[in-house]
């Protein structure tokens, strides 16, 4: 047995002393007899052995040495954070250590948060992946239905309870919806990530980072179109290839370019003044920019702008607008690139827009791939935190669901992977309902990433399947019906044989295996709990269950934990839902048929021209990801249930080359506005409170108690 | 002799162990000799006999343990981020360590940069301050003269040369100018702070959270004036202060609010109508709202633009702009904020604009003053980094001297001042000519901190004196005329008996010795560096000196090091230029006459009423903050050397009330344009090459090397 020589190297180490004052007093008296220089050979000594003992963990996989945090549930249940700041997070090294991290693998943010670097997956190289289980719901209401409690309460059951190496990797949330009426999204009850305030403010500045890198090439395309509309070929290029010292040389971002242009040479003196002319101009058409800038606030005036009104922009007024931070392509690319390297690639294809001759414009044109990538380089790496029972969570990327894929990163999940080992679990969800978030999970992040997904838990609460069952209209804000807070066994049964009957088919349609987690609230009775498990396994489901979580934490999701489990030894058999290969279009169709329940699609003509455009710049194996509403299967948000006899009309196809999809918007513009309700969502979220009491204040009214400790 | 009973109390403690190999083999054959238990008790006895000798050393002064890094100049100079990659940095806990800092007074971001908790200032409450050194400039040319540098250089003789404790306090840059024209800020040749890549980009995300709390206000002026026009008293009162389980409370902001308007209830159902209508409508006029949304990027198009043309917002269209994210009072707020509680209060007091009825809306008044304090929380906290010589440097806010005051952060200068102790130094930077950073830093920020200032370094350049003696127009990207190049005795003492003179002056007024720091560049002649130090010593300078940083590292300013201990140890006669209970306009003129050489002020007729506003609102006991070109003393950028015989206009006055300063805007209106060039840049920086090759790519083209590593 070889023992690799670098973990020879002596390391800097971290050791945490048990702060009790017995063992303090002892210590005085004998501190005379310790000098120095035993102490730090020992210390060394030390170092050795444990590194040849992680060698060895790593070669034969075992169970973490993870001191779980007790809990200890209070009855009523306390607010959110009144529960998150009652619990003492353990320092995230001491959980790194837990969990098998090397001390350079960790880049600490405080006291409670760490990036992790990515050479982890180069050293855990050779050791087997653990079971990969995706959390996804069935259509929720606008409230919600707990898919990130449920996370969180899973990985609390399967690691502190049953005593198995898990992980939850969940996506960092926008600060838009935190300061407005949505509030964190850190879980609630006593299934949670702490501290929640780091989790819900500026976590590790990824969001940050994008917001940077996004508006940098939003500042560099006009200010391109402004140089172009007003100096000479030769003055472009005076300043593109600038004199250095008498010699003029070409970045590598511009040979690329060069090389895009058909121009094969590398001295700048050599180019023809066509070739200049070809290499300085990206004729962007202002009319077909789709570079929007973002924005990580709720900053409803932003949504459509006119710019370049001050008389130095000459002139060049353009409209444009602002969408929502995590909206941004970069956000995407974040949630699916594999490598370092391989971000830099999808950033430098990202296509900001059109030249007037048609060809795309990406950002490696505009030469801004490279500031890009340094911007976003720490970005890269996940963010560990840890739940309030002390078990780890990754915290990477946020992308929507309806826009995006809306799936936190490959990259943590493949860490994670890593970090549980054989017979370990990772825990990651897929935002809204299944027919939109799991669906582009598997489509689109397992088809990017390699992975292959054990099991699916799909979250029902018994209030949304009664407004799939016929229940009256649910709106945040306003107080629930009666319907919602009474036994009602008819309107559950109904939406069990609805929505979720219709959820878990579409599961299965990927041979998944499906467990139902049963979100509990307290004012669900037994017989209502007792039908969903029931009919949720005459459905299909591997297994049903009711989880409580929120009110016990992991100890509340054992026997889901225990199910999920046991899912996980069947073997799976995941299919994609389409081939790559096959046409745009039957991509569509096929995701509409299959997993809505259209009868057919509906393409608008600009849809289809867009379409033809794809296929021409090679666009066209790209996987898709619908722009959709979250509220119905269907593309009519008001269509409860399992809509049947439509068909799903697509208005427009826009393309993220850098992320690597297309996406389809989904649904007709409604009179009177250029885009429907969900496309505002699409752009920035619709907080009407905003700014009111019940909007920015909340969480910040009770973070501010928290200033002064 | 008491020990205080909390260092008995053992902590977490950091051990370095060299890496060397030789020990590290010595110690696996005694690793059998050591059981865990005897090294954890000698390892608390350590933490226990430390903390006693640190509490020793905070009550006896003694030099830090300070381990320089070497540093091997090489012939030619490296480029910047060449020198800065070749130096290893130590871990910056080890850098604490070395200190004095406490490993819990530490949140590390990353191995490099760590924030520092203000409970330090709490410990050293009865530490004696060290000297408080500040670096000012000369009138700069467009290219700077190196304020930065000279910074840097003279922390690196003091610490690592002459063993005296120092710290350098620098401001973090902005984004804008890194991607830009100008690149980092980090310092220059042998004298920088490493990495260079960390400080420049996010550092630990001050600038991020300043952008993210500005942004959270803009949406709530306009997000609040949409509601204000669309609903009725009632239905805005019922959202401000939601029914929670059926009772209504007011949150401790709205209460305050309600003081401020002279309603002394605390119950909301017992307001009367009239009260309700006061409490719920702010009534801000939209053509006066001050308040601009900011971004950190170059993004000339968003100066002047128009937002609400969506039509969900209802025809609230109006014209605004972003400022670059370093310009928000937000930024000035956290430079001079010196507690959580201080930073708080001038949160809650920032003025957003002016009712229709002529009352200022503040922050508090938009209910967004708690939302702040949570996003700025962190950013409170000064960053510790190290300089080439592993010297400790403060980094922290990064105020324009322009538009704001210029300096770096209160807070970093007292948290320095206790880390150095009694003969320790602290040197901070004024930014811009002396006129402008260092007359702020002594009316503004020396009055904000109450600290007192013992010694001006003032930064001069043989390029910058020829230009002051009459040498030809100085511009960025275009080659230095010969008159830059070639020894040049005339147009050098032109420079120094006008400009030079002048500044030392202004610096004599305030009661502070000055040391005349001569930034050597290759092309300056013995006999200019000579004459200038001369010349210098006869106006008054304390002493006059070549310095050599650049090319040599601390070695290089060990004679400037030595000059500035000898004139801090005279005793200094600081005072302020004016009274604050002076009236505005002759605290105006008081600066224009004394400090830039005006004959008098020309107040327009809106700075006039501005003025007589603010002193009905109560502000006239603010500071002066002039908003003025940095490229002469007076507000003629062409006019060089030390102008006389003119009037200076002042063109309007708006107040950060805070911030706590006025600031007038020096200039007149250029047919044409709206603003002065000087107000574009106190807008979005002009950086015309924006995202061509020489602006946006030169720091990041050298960065992607380094992403892979």
């Amino acid at each position: 047995m070889d023992i690799p020589s670098t973990w020879l190297r002596p390391r800097a180490e971290i050791i945490y002393c048990a702060p009790t004052q017995e063992t303090d007093d002892d210590a005085i008296g004998s501190s005379s007899k310790f000098p120095l220089g035993y102490l730090i050979a020992a210390h060394r000594t030390q170092n050795v052995v444990r590194s040849c003992s992680r060698w060895l963990q790593d070669q034969h996989y075992r169970p973490w040495r993870l001191h779980p945090l007790k809990l200890q549930p209070l009855t009523p249940v306390p607010s959110d954070l009144e529960i998150s700041r009652a619990q003492v997070a353990k320092p995230v090294d001491q959980l790194a250590t837990e969990i098998g991290l090397l001390p350079e693998e960790l880049e600490s943010y405080g006291r409670n948060k760490a990036k992790v670097r990515l050479s982890l997956l180069d050293r855990l190289h050779s050791q087997p992946d653990g079971k990969y289980v995706l959390v996804a719901g069935i259509t929720p209401t606008p409230l919600g239905e707990g898919k990130s409690t449920v996370t969180v309460g899973l990985v609390q059951a399967l690691s502190a309870h049953l005593k198995l190496n898990s992980f939850a990797c969940l996506r960092q949330p926008s600060q838009g919806p935190t300061f407005g009426v949505k509030g964190g999204a850190a879980g609630g009850g006593y299934a949670q990530v702490i501290p929640m305030e780091e989790f819900n403010l500026h976590l590790t500045g990824d969001i940050h980072a994008i917001t940077a890198a996004n508006n940098l090439v939003a500042a560099a395309i006009d200010a391109r179109i402004l140089h172009e509309a007003t100096q000479s070929d030769k003055a472009l290029f005076k300043r593109l290839v600038p004199s250095v010292n008498g010699v003029r040389k070409f970045s590598p971002i511009q040979i690329s370019r060069l090389r895009r242009l058909g121009i094969n040479k590398t001295d700048p003196e050599s180019l023809t003044s066509q070739e200049i002319s070809n290499f300085v101009r990206l004729d962007l058409d202002p009319k077909k920019i789709t570079w929007q800038r973002v924005v990580d606030t709720n900053d409803r005036f932003l949504r459509k702008i006119t710019i370049g009104q001050a008389s130095t922009e000459k002139g060049q007024i353009r409209e444009t607008g602002f969408d929502i931070a995590v909206a941004s392509e970069i956000m995407a690319i974040l949630a699916l690139a594999d490598s370092l390297e391989d971000m830099k690639n999808r950033l430098a294809r990202m296509v900001v827009g059109t030249s007037h001759s048609g060809l795309p414009v990406t950002a490696e044109d505009l030469g801004v791939s490279g500031a890009l990538a340094v911007l976003m380089k720490d970005a890269i790496k996940p963010t560990l935190m840890q739940t309030l029972e002390g078990t780890p969570v990754f915290v990477h990327a946020g992308p929507f669901a309806n826009i995006a894929h809306g799936n936190s990163s490959v990259l943590a999940d493949k860490l994670a992977l890593k970090l549980v080992g054989r017979d370990g679990f990772v825990v990651t969800e897929a935002g809204f309902g299944a027919d939109i978030g799991m669906e582009k999970f598997f489509n689109i992040k397992c088809r990017a990433s390699g992975l292959r997904p054990n099991v699916v838990v799909l979250v029902a609460t018994v209030r949304a399947l009664k407004m799939h069952g016929g229940g009256p209209h649910v709106s945040a804000g306003s107080p629930l019906p009666r319907e919602y807070i009474d036994e009602n066994l008819s309107l559950v049964a109904g939406g069990c044989q609805s929505n979720l009957k219709k959820q878990i088919q579409i599961a299965q349609q990927f041979g998944v295996p499906v467990v139902v987690a049963l979100n509990v609230f307290k004012t669900d009775t037994q017989a209502e709990i007792d039908l969903v498990c029931q009919i949720a396994r005459e459905c299909g489901a591997f297994d049903a269950l009711p989880c409580n979580h929120w009110a016990q934490g992991g100890r509340g999701s054992v026997a889901l934990a225990q199910a999920v489990k046991q899912a996980a030894s069947k073997p799976s058999n995941f299919q994609f839902l389409y081939h790559s290969e096959m046409p745009i279009v039957e991509k569509i169709r096929t995701i509409a048929q299959r997993v809505y329940g259209a009868d057919d699609i509906d393409l608008s003509l600009e849809a289809q021209t867009k379409i033809d455009y794809y296929n021409q710049q090679g666009y066209g194996s790209l996987p898709i990801c619908m722009a959709k509403t979250h509220l119905s299967l269907s593309h009519m948000p008001d269509k409860k249930g399992a809509p049947t006899g439509f068909v799903l009309p697509i208005r427009d196809v826009r393309a993220s080359v850098g992320a690597g999809f297309i996406y389809p918007l989904v649904g007709t513009v409604s009179a009177g506005t250029s885009t429907t309700p969900e496309l505002w969502f699409l752009n920035l979220r619709e907080s009407p409170n905003y700014s009111l009491n019940s909007g920015a204040e909340p969480l910040s009214v009770k973070l501010i108690h928290t200033l002064n400790s």
